[in-house]
């Protein structure tokens, strides 16, 4: 045990390589991250980091830097669920949702790897342990891309050692995303996990129509049919369309996720421990799934994510998606023949390159 | 039509004149004023505002600083409802929710002010036009106050012009409540209208032994029985607890409304224009109301909220609970035997003191 004698957020613009689209967000140039960093009166520190796709990471940083320190002063930081809650509520009014829950999200990820560090275990093996070795599939961010650079890009991913891909859909007419899937599926070969993401581009009756239409290419599943403030739309989907539904990237804390599992609006809740308010309601949702006998997949960061589903029993595919960060990072996540690997490291295992990052600072 | 030339955000700290305290936020010492001014080609300008209980506001400020001048830039100002899609999905990812919501509600606040200004007409009148004169109720944070406070208190809201009151409940324990409320009801007389506001205090079962241990006293409603993010448990509250129930101050968009009103899990839906997301999705919340055949009562922000219950046919109460605002305000609202009457003046017709507001800056 021992108190949070200092808590310092960073705040950084990544530009990405090249210009990304998918079927809502529109053009992404740079993500931003946000990182906090703790360190407790025994000198033991605690990393975590959220990041955005271009916008409201100064609001992220408006929080880790002028609310945190004053809720967190002297707390101790080994009581992580008090300081959630503290958190939580403290934010509560001006704050339930977006950028708070960003920043909460990177602050209790600095909890659990403080925590796990003092334990001198690695995180997935703290929070319960179940396997450290996680199947895995490539995320791309491809709907513009012609057809031949999507296979392309998908010979990449299978040399990268991937398993398991998925892509973006949405394009402008149906037909267009059924003949990709369609070139996808042949390229792949039959068997292979093929997922499609549309980045809540769809009215619910659309996606009902676009499932149906998917149906002959044996999908994984499909990602994000519609607003994710729709979790009424989403079970008819579910019924409706009869491919399963991955859901989550946009849904925060378990209270959201609650609602659309125990309606049977999602096949696959997907959080993002970057967004959902981090491992603390990471963890209470995939034991959520668990108890409603559904598989948990996940969003972003798969660097920590790894260890997250390295604890569940019901952990199915981890997204690995880099947006540069791996840049940064020391050691990035290895995958092989279509697995990633928790590293033994104690806590979560990333140590950022502060000197780089520095060069980049927002 | 003219084009956005200017978004000056401010950013201020008004000290309550006591501290304030309620069921789950505990003290509130000061509350956070964030503006927008916007100005057009023309040079006429818009203003909007939003409010925190002391958190966050730091977050809007990023928010209105460093997003929306570039989100908006060269814009049409008249487009409110594009602009309201546009910052919404700009700011998506790193945004649902939270700061960004009132964020944003401030900035369309100051979009409807603009326009109705521009074309000489009050907010009430622009927006449709039902009827000036709204009733409206005085809201309490009085928790805490010992029982002779607060029916002093009362008598202190009578004497002001008050025709209809709202107190805290939630206290450590049910039975004190009860008391309370049963003294209040005693001092009011029958008939005299009475809600409660528990501030999210309670599980789903106590909130329903509660409302049904309240039937004695004839109350309007009970408010925010439990926390925003049940509407299931809301639902079973408002069947099984007897008692009406309102609830909104925490929630928003009209998506999240939409929830509560379709699953039959509010009584008395009850947005706050600097929260919900703007004059936008208020007016569309309160017309999803009146379609599902129910009221709208309303939070915060009465001098802005009067104009949008003065043109709604299902409205009820406007809630009027000022937090030192009134100083800063040239008129502030006036209340005459329970009803509020929405300004004629062009816009929302409230003219800052900005000079005033500069000296409390934060």
């Amino acid at each position: 045990m021992a108190r949070i004698t200092s808590i310092e957020p960073g705040f950084y613009r990544i530009p990405l390589p090249e210009v990304l689209t998918d079927s809502m967000h529109g053009e992404m140039r740079a993500f931003e991250l946000n990182t906090v960093r703790l360190r407790d009166a025994d000198g033991a520190e605690g990393v975590g980091y959220t990041f955005t796709v271009g916008r409201n990471g100064a609001a992220i940083d408006a929080v880790l830097t002028r609310e945190f320190p004053e809720i967190m002063a002297g707390e101790e930081a080994d009581h992580i669920e008090r300081l959630w809650q503290k958190a939580w509520w403290a934010t509560h009014y001006g704050g339930r949702g977006g950028p708070t829950v960003l920043a909460l999200s990177a602050f209790d990820m600095a909890l659990w790897d403080l925590k796990s560090k003092r334990a001198g275990l690695p995180l997935w093996n703290y929070l319960g342990g179940f396997d450290p070795k996680v199947p895995c599939y490539a995320g791309g961010i491809d709907l513009d891309l012609p057809l031949d650079k999507l296979l392309k890009q998908t010979d990449g991913n299978l040399a990268k050692g991937f398993r398991a891909i998925k892509m973006k859909v949405g394009r402008k007419r149906l037909s267009e995303d059924v003949a990709r899937v369609k070139a996808m599926r042949e390229h792949l070969g039959e068997g292979f996990p093929l997922m499609v993401d549309a980045n809540m581009k769809w009215t619910v009756d659309e996606a009902i129509r676009a499932a149906r239409a998917f149906q002959p290419y044996d999908l994984t599943w499909v990602e994000e049919p519609t607003i994710p403030d729709d979790p009424a739309g989403h079970a008819r989907i579910v019924r409706e369309g009869g491919l399963p539904i991955a859901v989550g990237e946009n849904l925060r804390t378990h209270w959201e996720f609650k609602q659309y599992i125990a309606m049977g609006a999602v096949t696959y809740p997907e959080p993002d421990v970057t967004n959902c308010g981090g491992v603390t309601p990471f963890m209470k949702i995939a034991h959520l799934a668990e108890a409603f006998n559904m598989p948990v997949t996940t969003h972003g960061a798969h660097d920590v994510t790894v260890h997250l589903l390295a604890a569940c029993p019901n952990r199915s595919f981890l997204e690995a998606h880099g947006f540069g960060l791996e840049r940064y990072i020391a050691e990035p996540l290895a995958i092989e023949e279509g697995f990633a690997l928790a590293p033994d490291r104690p806590g979560h295992g990333i140590d950022f390159d502060w000197a780089g990052l520095e060069r980049i600072k927002a």
